[in-house]
């Protein structure tokens, strides 16, 4: 039998016993178990949907100081931000319940009829929704609540009316499975089938990539890293039936500040800036891991305040031994390919020390391995000449999840200029604050073009993250009895 | 120089000179210019992408007649029909004039700070959506205005402020030439770009595929076979960075027909039923393909009638030699896996007789074989024993355009189970009619599960079209200025 070990993120140990990894046979069972359940929740009303929603959150916060002290001791990342994401994650799930209750997902259109000949004629219609069936979930590490088990993608899918298969994170196994016991605890009392949503471990293409082939999975969400959502992605399009992968992958967020802003404001950003780059130990997709400023003395000045303000800070461990070893490699690669250091130490076996380097734009542009995303508290200088060198820098990038742009308040050639090269490569522009948070409302995107997600036409944050699990459907010329259903199951 | 002949669909003569394939280098060329046309357009108004699409809808209406001709030589879908899809390829281009010119790009959501600290209070955001870039075409065969040069596919894109580049139908080449003339008399009149609407010739690799590898190109539209749509959905995914297709594929499009109702509207239906198999000679991706029959003496008696009504057509020349070939190779193949032939003539070598085959339910089930469209005027009868079983035949068909529901007009546990069948396949239910017709109109959804489609939350015809070209953004503390513009292009 093949087993997986937890460790303590801060020092490395064992923790716990060996969990045992999930069989193939356990992979079919549990995407199977979610096909048995699919027909019956489709059906559910969006008040059982809500029910369920709300048992989660709720079962959540009952548990949660042990949650939270075990999520700390698998993943470093803190009591005052475990407790935060918990929260968030819980806001989450009530929030779906909400949706799920006003029927969003029964949304339909009614289209009457036209009388007359084609085309401006037309029969009586009715678009409505249905959704996609089981979904198969993959846990990012760096969200042990809000992107994992009990995540954005799992509380969207249920409240579409899918079950879920979740792929459990390497990286917080011990809390993966606590988190599950509470999901099925709700799920008895509840009376609904223990294959609703189901939990897998384990690595290797007899776990996941079986998941995905599996015929009674629908979908695929992933958050994590692009090569390994890419491969996934890979795998959904190759099924027989290929089914929608959608997949939040890195990104690295560049920051343009303007020097007119920075001027007046340059040490709260820097010290604002430096707060972000270094937050959870920079493992976020949304930590800014490039900072484009154009040639002078507020910019140079910035940069000094910059090199403070992140010299002072002290990243935790990371949450994995790999990951650790991973920022060494991508600062080392980096610097490899002409990144001129401003600040590096060397940091512990745990915990890294912040990372600051500084290129010249051309080089950025010209050099692909200047815009690889580094996963930690890392972030690189880009000089540029002029705002239309900030605007082949942006192009560069190619597609992230967030653009912050500071400075552009003012209605101008250059500012516009600058709002539609950042929109046209991201997926959230930002003109105050930092772009780690996200928030969870109606209008948040979260995903952005290629290589920041699969399928940037969707968004894993959000209200309109339900929308990915639902699939439209026309009635044409539909009988009273289904029309009085109004877009609810029948 | 490599050449491109067109022929008279009625007698297979060569039409008109032969045409230059577009070369690698004029492919380059026209994704080129579609980018260099895209950042202007993405800017452009409402007002002013309505006034380009109005300009078309005319350009193509004053050439009618000489269209018209052309288009029946190279397909011999005669004039009526032709006539009538102008019409509608017209009153399709002024539909998303409307669309445009009432800001449907350009909608966008409003979601205002909330105080506090998260999860609940966020910044203030807004959320609305930037087109994708210039969209890489397929024409399809069937349809040589409505889903070619300016069908939905090329409206909805410019609508959406995208360019596009046309790649032309070998089964109608001089008509696309002709249209591709009009429109850029159309751009040129309108002093727009000639690059904002492309048009490439030619077969192989050095054509379609690789219009969708360019790095300019950043979707893909698509309406024809499986096979083909399957093909440029992978170079779509494998490129370094990939690309939406939208694909709409084949279909067999079940209809189900319930012995209470045939009692009484039998040879109503009958009639109904064998002009739709026989209409256009069964060259729509919507040809009812398939009809589930429950035994009885209802459904016997149906059979019949269908029988003499479809013996009473007379089906005009297929597209092209290669598809009445094909048309027989599938009647073949049918009958060679056990479809049992109750109407079969030999035909000419242009036009074939409409084809009439029955099979039992279990055996449809069993056999891949007899659920694969046959291009053309045949439908295969399925005897099913039951409602389950029906529910069981819809399920093997797994994925479909369409579903028509005869007799569904009383609410029972059946007609339920029968209308949630019929949902969880298709992306269009039809409760009365026939499925051959798309209208184009608010609630349409022209797109169902796999292999029906590429992606099913996307439709191809009507209102929602325009979704597929459009990707959401959302901002963050956005500047006053810029939330000014209420969505519009800054």
């Amino acid at each position: 039998m093949k087993t997986l070990q937890s460790f303590r993120a801060r020092t490395g140990e064992a923790l716990g016993a060996p969990l045992p990894a999930t069989t193939p046979e356990q992979v079919d069972a549990a995407a199977t178990a979610a096909g048995d359940a699919f027909a019956a929740w489709a059906a559910s009303s969006g008040e059982q949907r809500a029910t369920l929603l709300r048992g989660l959150a709720a079962a959540l916060e009952s548990d949660r100081e042990g949650l939270v002290a075990l999520a700390d001791d698998e993943t470093a990342l803190g009591p005052v931000r475990l407790n935060g994401e918990l929260d968030r994650t819980a806001f989450q799930l009530r929030r779906f319940a909400d949706m799920a209750e006003r029927g969003v997902a029964f949304a339909f259109t009614d289209d009457p009829a036209v009388p007359g000949a084609p085309p401006v004629g037309h029969p009586a219609m009715v678009r409505q929704c249905v959704p996609l069936g089981p979904v198969a979930m993959f846990s990012a590490s760096n969200f042990p609540f809000a992107f994992s088990v009990l995540g954005g993608d799992t509380a969207s899918a249920l409240a579409a009316g899918c079950p879920v298969v979740v792929k459990a994170h390497s990286g917080h196994l011990h809390l993966s499975n606590r988190v599950f016991g509470l999901v099925q605890q709700v799920l008895a009392a509840q009376g609904l089938p223990a294959g609703l949503v189901g939990l897998i471990q384990g690595g290797g293409a007899d776990v996941g990539v079986r998941l995905v082939r599996h015929p009674a999975i629908a979908a695929g969400a992933f958050t994590g890293s692009t090569r390994g959502g890419a491969a996934l992605q890979a795998e959904a399009s190759a099924r027989p039936r290929p089914i929608p992968f959608y997949g939040e992958l890195g990104s690295i967020n560049p920051v343009v500040a303007l020097p007119a802003l920075l001027a007046t404001k340059g040490a709260e950003l820097a010290a604002t800036l430096a707060g972000s780059i270094a937050l959870g130990c920079g493992q976020f997709c949304t930590s800014p891991g490039v900072i484009v400023l154009i040639k002078g003395a507020e910019s140079e000045a910035f940069v000094a305040q910059l090199h403070t303000a992140l010299a002072a800070q002290n990243p935790h461990a990371m949450l994995t031994p790999g990951m650790r070893q991973a920022f060494d490699a991508g600062v080392e690669h980096l610097v490899h390919a002409g990144a001129q250091p401003l600040l590096r130490e060397a940091g512990n076996a745990e915990a890294p020390r912040p990372f600051l380097a500084q290129v010249e734009a051309a080089d950025f542009i010209a050099k692909d391995a200047l815009r690889e995303e580094v996963f930690g508290p890392s972030s690189v200088i880009v000089w540029a000449d002029s705002v239309a060198q900030v605007l082949q820098v942006l192009h560069a990038v190619g597609g992230s999840l967030t653009v912050t742009l500071w400075g552009a308040e003012t209605d101008s050639t250059d500012t516009r200029a600058l709002v539609r090269g950042a929109m046209a490569i991201a997926g959230r522009v930002l003109f105050a604050g930092v772009p780690t948070g996200v928030a969870v409302t109606a209008a948040q995107q979260h995903g952005g073009p290629w290589p920041s997600s699969t399928q940037p036409m969707t968004t894993s944050v959000g209200d309109a993250a339900i929308d990915r699990f639902l699939r439209p459907v026309a009635l044409q010329d539909a009988p009273v009895w289904l029309l009085a259903q109004q877009g609810r199951p029948v």
